[in-house]
């Protein structure tokens, strides 16, 4: 079999058809390859391929028993990431062809379940909004350029262009669901302290999560089973009707309206088909942006502070920035964010009293033209500051003809129902 | 002014002295060496010395006006901490040699505060079991040789031995308390996640805590101050009469006479001078420890999956056989150990009720004898997966002489608070 479309076969199935033998590695990763250079030097997703390691690694996959749920499988992996085999730059000129000893214990895992590694995609400095070159693949090279969004903006390019089926991430912000909403794939964002991070450059004890890019809702519960250990998360049969909170949250009046439209869109549809009610804003959950920023502003700086303190010219002027804002945070107000964050948490259950999931929107509209920025994560910074589960589901367009969507957000370690009903969800949005 | 005796002077008042300049970083540095060219070949403390590095820096120091508030304070960090300047290698042979990109985040912060790091201390392998060569201090080389606890083996020993004064550990199941009570120093765990884990080898996303060993409590309270950032929390007044619950804890019956002994001295002291009532086990709490254990080798085979699929010849058969558990424990059952770890975590407030902080052993008894192993860490294990904040307090000397004391635990944040009352108690517990 060969494969004629790689931007539109699903990881699952591909999966799948490499386990029967119906599909070599090899033919897989070439139609990526075709794709790669099809598109790439318009688009710009990759920090660093190895056309020829992964050439190597297919060949030794279609000669050896299948064994991992991601036997063949190319995939893309953030440059934020540590791999032993490529160099690893955190999207920073400092480390600029920086080798490290080892593999980012996910990345280790991901070898070890198949996975075919295909390059680093480009992150933005150290994950912050200094932006790559990356642009939107939803437009082409002789139109216009819109941002991918950050700051996997590689891994969600290279997804959404057909490059790679799968792709690693990081959410610190909006830094999955944002990206996953610019370039109209599923972003999954899984539980605070559900993925290991070991060997990914760290920005923020109290934030930081791994998680990836999938074209539909199953591949991205198949890298989440990979990523978390937990093989459970594939099985995404929701036979009950979903309860689903209609949480427009107190950013709504900056949705503009293409978001509003997808908003209606979908309320439309679910509220003939699910259990949906309307949740209002607790007192307080506004401010949680401003906690987020803040929160983020100190343990960036102090995470960085070796790049901050050795290394300041290196850095861009965003992030100049913001370790000035954190540095000027004391310690003793930083404790009471993070007490305020641990109260949070725990009032957080109750935004969910009866239901299974909120429906929310993921970022204030289409991609914003231009590539000097990498948009607003909003819609983000109050559920990554919360620790709790998140979907980004693409089913609309903009009126640029851009990919627009919602989140769905779960209970904190509820991930197996979240990704259960948003794929119940994404199978009636997207029709 | 020379300094005599090294292992005597407190960080603390050294560092009052620096700013005065009525003591040269210098003369402190050159009392560490001569401390250290005394008592190193027998404690081998050091995975690596930096004597020339250390030279220039205090040198440096000498001649630059006092900012920060370890200037001129010669400091070890564990070799689990990654240096640019000095090799790091995580207790592993794997790692010899390796030479990080960059400064841990803790470590460049220590730097910018004035430290002058001496060196890097012996970490057990991957900060688990499999001891390195350090001896405990207090046993001269033609006695019989007793562990230095671990996994901060040499942080622990050098602080005790008085090369350093301070020094940087971790802890993920025992590691900070366990050898500072085997060796008789002052031990700080801080709050989970009030610490950046940045360019330190991850273990547990869910156990691991930086923090740090001193002579005293202003001393852990200073080091503390700059690993968080929070420079209030060198503020020692305890005012109030402390409310202490005294919890012997379920593991109380591998409690050693020694233990009881230095518990009933404690029980004595306090419940004459402070607010004392016992506080009993909830139930279940017994079974924490074993939680801990599970969590613990699940988190530890994913993070160190690098060395575990592509280095296994080159582990030790104590990391082995954790790996073996850590992978036979399925996703599903890690996360519902998750859920359980965050019930667990809210119902800990119940735990001080009325109470500012608990009473606790801190180990079953004195440093056991033999460099084969490292002790254990059942007494800390409950308190490591709860995230809340401790304190070791060496007051006792056990049957062999060793030292013997117990450790202090406030509520999750209360780091102020705990530290405040550990100097409280240590002052009236020492005499």
């Amino acid at each position: 079999m060969t494969v004629k479309q790689p931007d539109q076969i699903e990881a699952w199935k591909a999966a799948e058809l490499i386990a029967r033998r119906e599909l070599k590695a090899q033919d897989l990763l070439q139609a990526c390859l075709d794709k790669i250079n099809e598109r790439e030097s318009d688009v710009q997703a990759f920090a660093h391929l190895d056309v020829d390691g992964a050439r190597a690694r297919a060949r030794a996959l279609d000669n050896s028993p299948v064994s991992g749920l991601l036997h063949g499988l190319p995939l893309g992996v953030k440059d934020l990431f540590d791999t032993a085999d490529m160099p690893s730059t955190y999207g920073s000129s400092i480390y600029a062809g920086h080798r490290p000893a080892a593999d980012a214990g996910t990345v280790a895992m991901c070898r070890a379940a198949g996975a075919v590694i295909l390059g680093k995609t480009v992150s933005t400095e150290f994950a912050y909004f200094s932006p790559g070159p990356t642009r939107n693949p939803h437009t082409r090279g002789d139109q216009p350029a819109h941002t991918p969004g950050g700051s996997s903006s590689g891994s969600a390019a290279a997804v959404a262009a057909g490059m790679v089926p799968l792709a690693l991430g990081t959410q610190t912000a909006g830094s999955i669901i944002r990206p996953a909403a610019y370039c109209g794939i599923v972003g999954y964002k899984p539980s605070l302290g559900h993925v290991t991070l070991a060997g990914i450059k760290l920005l923020s004890r109290t934030l930081d999560v791994a998680g990836g890019f999938g074209r539909c809702v199953r591949d991205a519960a198949l890298l989440g089973a990979v990523l978390t250990g937990d093989h459970d998360l594939r099985q995404l049969d929701q036979r009950s009707t979903p309860r689903i909170g209609l949480f427009r949250s107190p950013s709504w009046p900056q949705a503009d309206t293409d978001t509003q439209a997808a908003w209606e869109q979908a309320q439309a549809v679910l509220t003939q088909q699910a259990a949906c009610r309307d949740v209002s804003d607790p007192a307080g959950f506004g401010d949680l942006v401003a906690l987020q920023k803040e929160v983020m502003a100190f343990e960036m700086a102090q995470a960085l502070s070796h790049e901050r303190l050795v290394h300041w010219s290196g850095l861009s002027h965003q992030i100049q920035q913001l370790f000035e804002i954190g540095v000027a945070v004391t310690g003793a107000q930083h404790a009471a964010n993070l007490a305020l964050v641990r109260h949070w948490r725990m009032r957080a259950e109750a935004l969910f009293e009866g239901l299974d999931v909120l429906l929310t929107p993921s970022t204030t509209g289409e991609a914003p033209a231009g590539l000097s920025a990498t948009g607003d994560p909003l819609f983000c910074r109050s559920w990554t500051l919360l620790g709790l589960p998140a979907v980004h589901l693409p089913f609309a367009k903009g009126r640029h003809g851009l990919p627009v969507g919602l989140q769905l957000i779960g209970r904190h370690g509820s991930d197996h129902q979240l990704l259960a009903i948003a794929d119940w969800v994404h199978q009636r949005l997207k029709v």
